[in-house]
Parts: structure tokens; sequence; C-alpha cells
């Protein structure tokens, strides 16, 4: 999917959002149970229920690796089941040395027929260019963190030396930057609005200004509304561009929203919700 | 596997060698692929070959994840093939949010078979900690990688603020560490020497002695011999401990040492020079 239609669907549809299917067997309504194929019955239900919703639909593929051949399984007939006109996500966060991030994005990007994949920065280059070799196809890289732990390594201050132009001078300059933005300013010269992305988390609001600033054309995979606190309203005031620049994600909040017979419903009502919150904002 | 468990067979074969099965259906012997199942074909015939001269096994999941759902069962039967003498380890990069890369640990320590995980750090303690509650099973988180890109951010340098004890007197200290040496020194103090180890690259030897000055008594495990160039010697002489403290692993330079029938014969051959040279420095 490009940039220009993943747009077009934003605006068609006045909504930014992204149900994550983090589907976990333990979590879904008992009644399901039964079914030859839980998790698939699932995620089929709840993908009927919010495509006019939404714009985009994120795998977390730990969940079905956590189910072995079976989840693979459950995975591969998921993201075959979701409609062209939505940007499939593998929430994955790969990344290795180069000969071994090319069988990862073989593996998403053509075994697997995902749009979109995450890719963990921290083994640098070599490690997130093969993914941005295909055509249509989006890399998704960590920038700062919904969780705790991004104050431990991505909060840290790092020393940045440059060589800038003052009035004509050539001078040597050293800054201080956070890690993730170290992370921003050098994965984005690797790739473009048109096929890179970064994940920033819902709850480090305080960041956002800056991060667009970094960042001004990239859209953003944001996590962390919903069940972690971040808020919607803040990310949009502070985010959002003209092309919208936004996919703002929401998993447990919508998919466990009831655990009974009618959870597809009760799904689609917080979707609904979202996209309405949504449409006011664009 | 435990930590005692693992020295024991260090000091039985004379061997800290580590086999990569970065079982790639291009490049094995022309006369597998008429066989049911070419990949488990080719990596039972390695193991067996191999079995006495190296003390783990690493699979590479991202080799296995490319072949989709055929893959991951290859993958299920090579793990389960590997006896329990030798560390199986799945280099998988995983890491994530706390509930997320539970389900990661519970896909590689409960699902598969596996004793060990490499996991990446960039996301801090949410993301590791899962990995390293669970027992006799080993996080190995990556520290300095082999690869080109670890100059983009692991070699970055870092400040660190430090309340430190001068003669009596409490001092406020302000340090410049890369960010790899924050990573080691932050993470080791989640886990301990007997469930985490870190990946050093072979390829970063000249900064070996200042990794083994900050983590003493941890495991490494060593990529980048063989194909990538780096040296067993030094990596020896450099960072070896009373325990050996080492697993080096050697992937395309065993395996592929010959794309012929006698493919098994010859990996034996190039892992039989390595366990030789080994025994040397232990």
């Amino acid at each position: 999917m490009t940039r220009a239609q993943l747009i077009e669907q934003i605006f068609k549809k006045r909504s930014y959002l992204c149900v994550g299917l983090d589907t976990d067997l333990s979590k879904i309504p008992k009644h399901l149970l039964s079914a030859k194929d839980p998790i698939f019955e699932f995620n089929k239900a709840i993908i009927d229920a919010t495509l006019d919703l939404c714009v985009a639909y994120k795998i977390n593929t730990a969940f079905y690796e956590a189910r072995g051949l079976k989840g693979w399984e459950e995975m591969e007939k998921t993201v075959n089941y979701i409609p062209a006109t939505h940007l499939k996500v593998a929430d994955a966060k790969r990344g290795d040395i180069g000969n071994t991030s090319a069988q990862y994005a073989k593996a998403f990007f053509e075994s697997l027929n995902f749009d979109a994949l995450t890719v963990a920065p921290y083994m640098g280059h070599d490690s997130i260019k093969p993914f941005l070799e295909f055509t249509d196809k989006w890399t998704i890289v960590l920038g700062l963190t919904s969780n705790a732990g991004a104050i431990d390594f991505e909060l840290q201050q790092l020393i940045r030396q440059a060589d800038v132009l003052d009035e004509g001078v050539h001078v040597h300059k050293q800054e201080t930057v956070f890690l993730y933005e170290q992370v921003l300013t050098t994965v984005s010269e690797w790739g473009s609005p048109e096929n890179l992305m970064f994940v920033v988390g819902a709850t480090q609001a305080s960041e956002f200004v800056n991060i667009r600033k970094l960042t001004p054309s990239h859209f953003y995979l944001v996590p962390g509304v919903g069940f972690q606190g971040g808020s919607l309203k803040e990310i949009s005031e502070n985010a959002m561009t003209r092309d919208c620049g936004l996919l703002v994600n929401a998993s447990r909040a919508i998919i466990y929203a009831s655990a009974k017979e009618n959870f597809a419903e009760e799904a689609a009502i917080v979707a609904k919700q979202y996209q309405a919150e949504m449409a006011g904002y664009l």
C-alpha cells in the first residue's frame, strides 16, 4: 500500500485508527473455544465489525508465535482475511545483521502478505535497510516507545558531534540529544516518508512536539492509547500533519470490550468512539 | 540447562563452539531437495556430524520464518532433534512491552523447547525481565554486535550521571560511555550470570577487554567468527574466564563447508578445526 492510498483511506473514512489483534486464547469469549479455529473466528468477527471504522490492522506476532505452528497458521489466515483497503501491519519488532534481516523481510513481505513491519533500531543501518528495499512496503522503526522501559535507553542522553556552517564558516558543534532523537534523525536518512514510519508511544505526550519537529513528514504508528493510558487528543493536537501522519492503535480496549457473545458489536462500539473523536481532529 | 551443566559440557568436550543453523534452501546441497523435508534432513545430518565437537546449536529463526508455516515446522523438528546435552539457542532478537515479551518467552521457552533466546535491549527493562523469569532458561541480550551498523547507535557516546563516593564524600560525576556499555551495565542488574548472557561480536576485538571488565562473570555468545572475519584467538585471549565464559558461534563457515553429498563430513572437519583450536585456549 502506498502513502497516497493510505492517506486516501484516512480521509475517506475520517479515521486513522489501527485495530491491534493481540489475540489471546485465554481472553476471547468462551463460546468460541469450541470452534475449530477459535483465534481466527475471533479475528474474523472483529475485522468484519470494525472494517469501516479503521484503516489498518496490526497483528502482534508474539501472541501467534506463543501458540506454535497452529498460531503461525492463524496469523497467516488472519492476514489473508484483511482486505487490500487496509494496511496490514506485522508488529514483530525484528532486526538483525543484513543477510538475516533480508530473511525477515521475505518472511513478512513475501511469505506472509503484510504491508508493514515494525523493526528495532539497535543494530543500525544494515539491520534496517533490507526492509526498505521492498516496493510499496513499510518499515516502521521504533522511535520512542510507550512502555516504562523507554527511560532505560531511549531517553538516555547522547553526545552528538556535528560540523555546522555558521555564517559561512565550518564550526564544530557538540550537543546532547536523547538516543531516540538520534534514532529518528539517523534512520530517516535511510528511507523516505513513502516507505518509513516510526513507532511513537501515546504515553510520551511531552515529547510529541519535538518528535514532529525532527520528522515533519513521516507517519507515526502510535500504540499506548486505551489500556496503556495515552491520550488521543494530545497526540492528535501535537503531531497531526496536513496528511494526517498518524495511525493510532488500540488493541485490548477494542478487541476485549466484551467477553460475551456480542463481543464484535461491543468492539465496533468502542472503535466507533475512537473514529468519531478522530473525525473531529481531522 | 544450568550454568554448571553448560560449563561441565565445555570442559568435557574441550569446546565452546556453537553451530549456527542458518539453513537456507538455496544453499543446501542439491541432492537433498528431493527429500520430503530438505531443511530438516540437512540440519539432522549437520547435528549428527558435529554433536561431539560443539556444546550449543543456534537456530536463526529468520531463515525458518521466511519459509512460513513449513519453516516453523522445520524449526520445531530441529529443536526437538537436538539432544539435552546441548544448549538450544533461538537467535530471534525479540523484545517488546511486558505483556508481549511474556508471549515471546512462552513461544520459545514453552511452546518450542529452546534453552536460550536472543533479545534486543532498546525498549528497556519491561521488555527484558519477562524472559528472565523462567527457571533454567537463558536470556541473551544484544551488547555490541558484529555488524557494520553497530557504529550507528551501539557505539555512540552517552552521558552517564552518577553519584560516587570519593574518600567518604558523595560526589556527582558525569562521564561518557558507549551506549553498548550502558546496556551491559544496566541489563546485568536485571539478571545474573546464571540466567543472562550477552551477544558480543567477534569483529569487535578492540572492545573485548573493556567488555570483560564491565561484565566479568557473564557468558558471551560470540557471532562473527568465520564468514564475518572475527578472530577466535583474539576473543579467547581477551575474554575467556576461569569458567570459559564464551560460546563462539560459526554458521556459514561450518554448515556450508561443502555443497556436495559429503557436506556433513566436511562440516565436521571445519567444526573439528574450531574445536581443536579451542582446546588449546581452554
